[in-house]
């Protein structure tokens, strides 16, 4: 499993949001069309004739869910959104309204066609003479949201923020809130860790709780991925995605399984599906994204960043959902695995002079890199990416390092501290 | 005004919170306090005696609302919290109940004292051997959360996120949602960015709507402010906190107001103040503080990064609430203003040659940099900091930048784009 197989698959279907909700999601259309004149949306080639009318939009929101298709229209005012499908608005004084309605459905006649874009107008490029506010695929900050306002665009279409449902599994497992373990208990904290590092990626979340090994746990995981309102299941812990025991009841559905051994330092196997639902149901058609992640709780983390924030990002319509890369140099000499890629924790900081006479970053390794040992992942800005070369990497040497937290929001204690014994 | 002024007052009082909400705060306490035995949670110096019962403690977190003071104990177990204010547990073999009450209050007899620590065990941090997990001013982030799990720590006292109240105010401006604008009219953008802006900062937001120069919204905005529910008051606008009418009704409580014409670009006038309630309802002695930020959005907006937001930093219990500073080589020739400072709008990315032949940042000015044009803020990444030198500064010259924003959670297509251009 790479990064590139696991954004193979497509972005979720936009949706209509209230600027106020749509902060740090991807823009999907802009701008939007609007009516210049009172009347009727229409599907241009169609041209004069009778039609029903399927929406009456207003000022505001309301023919927003609509869809104009060819014989049929939909009406519109100057104040109100073009629904979908309809290229063209015939005006008012060239429609006659008619007194019987078929069936209770209301029926017009276009008396003038319209030839394609006639009365619409795009909103949203009227700054600066004519530039574009904001194009498809931009992510929407807050300079973003201020032009949106200024535009007055306050309803826009966004790739939603992807539902993820994460699940501990295993026997060993209790709640964090244990104060006293029995022997061979252990807390299960890579579930609020999984939900927090979903959430700093901006999905919505589902907590579902602890599964142990049997029949009915893994019917209610089943149940809640089936109910569709989810798109991404985490799992991690003993019970794995590849388990026996596990697999069994998903592989009605499963469209594909990956199962594999990734030959990296910390890493255990990661598996990946994508469930298909078949089934008639709701959830018919419906597709699911499952990363069994390491019950070790920094492998789970560090998986978590390299394997399914991509796919995240890419759900949520990231042209290019990739992690962001830097150069560091270390401060300290670092000795590479022989054998594994290693992705060694590290905090990173800009310094004046990174140890070159010039000024970069410099990476502090977060010490011990046991995966058994989670301190290593305390503050960690970075995973840097040493090659599985065996040798000593010397204090200076310019490695290449992947952020996975913002380094522009970071209580400089730290930072500062790292220039300290770098001075 | 400069980030120093703001941030000389102090941070906001620590709660306790369960950890689901603790992501992205700064820990105030760690770690806790938890009784060894069942028993009474005493204040040491108090010695045996007999002392009133405040508090029963259970496992969970019944006594963390609880005081011990001197003369009087909190029962507490072994699976519950210590009470504050408490430093020894008597344990139960070295208390005498008595029978009687003495109007209603539970009396016990400590038979034993204790010293200081007795019976006390601090948690969360028996992670390797005596490491402790997390200190006093450091971020909650991911990994920081499953350590808490780990240790079963999962209520924290951390400095909450501050509370911030955003008012446009100008007869000019109509809501962002209107479609067609009168003469002389434009859209309120500086409301939705701010809150945005204050969103991505991690505070609590409350939208006070848009104030025109009149006695009515001016008191209107007094009574929130007032109602003790906010912690940073920013109006942007026409009517500043500067200005003679909007100044008059606050003067009643204010305890210090600095107006400032800050010699920047962009800038404009901007004013700070500390609000003191002298009032004796629920709001005596609250404190709040108030920006008046540029009416135009650019201004508004980099004034919001340069002093609100080590601002909101600092009342959210930071230790270093400075803004994190990068060096970046700009890519294309910038005149810098002869009289003026400038904050350069501009996006930086990491590039395998930044022109120097290193890796390095390389920033893209975002264009024309007036003031009144708001597409110069999309995207950008960066505020350059330019001195007013008057100088052209070539292309490939080091400049040193202030980050505004994620560089690590950037939807990658315009560092890319940026990359072309510099190859
Ligand atoms: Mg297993
Ligand atoms: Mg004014």
């Amino acid at each position: 499993m790479d990064c590139e197989e696991t954004s193979s698959c497509s972005s979720l279907s936009p949706a209509m949001v209230s600027v106020d909700e749509a902060l740090q999601t991807v823009l999907s259309v802009a701008p939007r069309l609007e009516p210049v004149k009172d009347g009727y949306a229409v599907v241009a080639s169609d041209g004069p004739g009778e039609y029903p009318v399927i929406s009456e939009s207003r000022a505001g929101s309301d023919g927003i869910g609509a869809t104009v298709t060819p014989t049929n229209v939909a009406y519109v005012t100057t104040g109100g959104p073009i629904p979908e499908g309809a290229d063209a608005v015939v005006p008012i004084e060239n429609v006659e309204q008619i007194k019987d309605t078929y069936g209770g459905v209301k029926f017009v006649k276009i008396l003038v066609g319209a030839s394609q874009g006639l009365n619409i107008r795009p909103v949203g490029f009227d700054i600066d003479k004519g530039a574009t506010v904001m194009k498809s695929g931009e992510l929407i900050g807050t300079s973003e949201i201020g032009l949106l306002a200024t535009v007055g665009l306050m309803m826009v279409k966004v790739y939603p923020r992807p539902t993820v449902a994460v699940l501990s599994t295993g026997d060993e497992l209790v709640e964090p809130t244990t104060q006293y373990l029995s022997h061979g208990q252990i807390r299960d904290s890579n579930r609020s860790m999984l939900l927090a590092a979903a959430i700093q990626q901006q999905c919505k979340t589902v907590d579902l709780g602890i599964a142990h090994d049997n029949e009915e746990d893994l019917e209610r995981i089943l149940d809640y991925a089936n109910s569709g309102g989810i798109d991404i299941l985490f799992t991690s812990g003993g019970v794995s995605m590849g388990d026996r025991d596990f697999v069994k009841p998903l592989a009605c559905c499963m469209n594909r399984v990956s199962i594999s051994m990734v030959l990296m330092k910390p890493g255990k196997p990661i598996t990946f599906a994508e469930i298909h639902f078949t089934s008639t149901g709701e959830s018919a058609g419906k597709k699911i994204l499952a990363f069994g992640l390491p019950g070790n709780p920094v492998s789970c983390l560090v998986c978590f960043n390299l394997f399914a924030v991509p796919a995240i990002r890419h759900l949520a319509g990231w042209t290019n959902p990739q992690l962001q890369r830097v150069h560091a140099r270390i401060a300290q000499p670092i000795k590479a695995d022989p054998i594994r890629p290693e992705f060694h924790r590290a905090i990173i900081s800009w310094e004046l002079n990174d140890g070159s006479g010039k000024p970069g970053f410099v990476a502090e390794s977060t010490g011990h890199q046991m995966s058994s040992r989670l301190l290593s992942m305390k503050s960690a800005n970075v995973l840097l990416e040493l090659p599985a070369t065996g040798a000593v990497l010397s204090a200076g040497t310019l490695v290449q390092a992947i952020l996975i937290s913002d380094i522009s929001n970071f209580p400089l204690s730290k930072m500062q501290n790292s220039m300290d014994l770098s001075s």
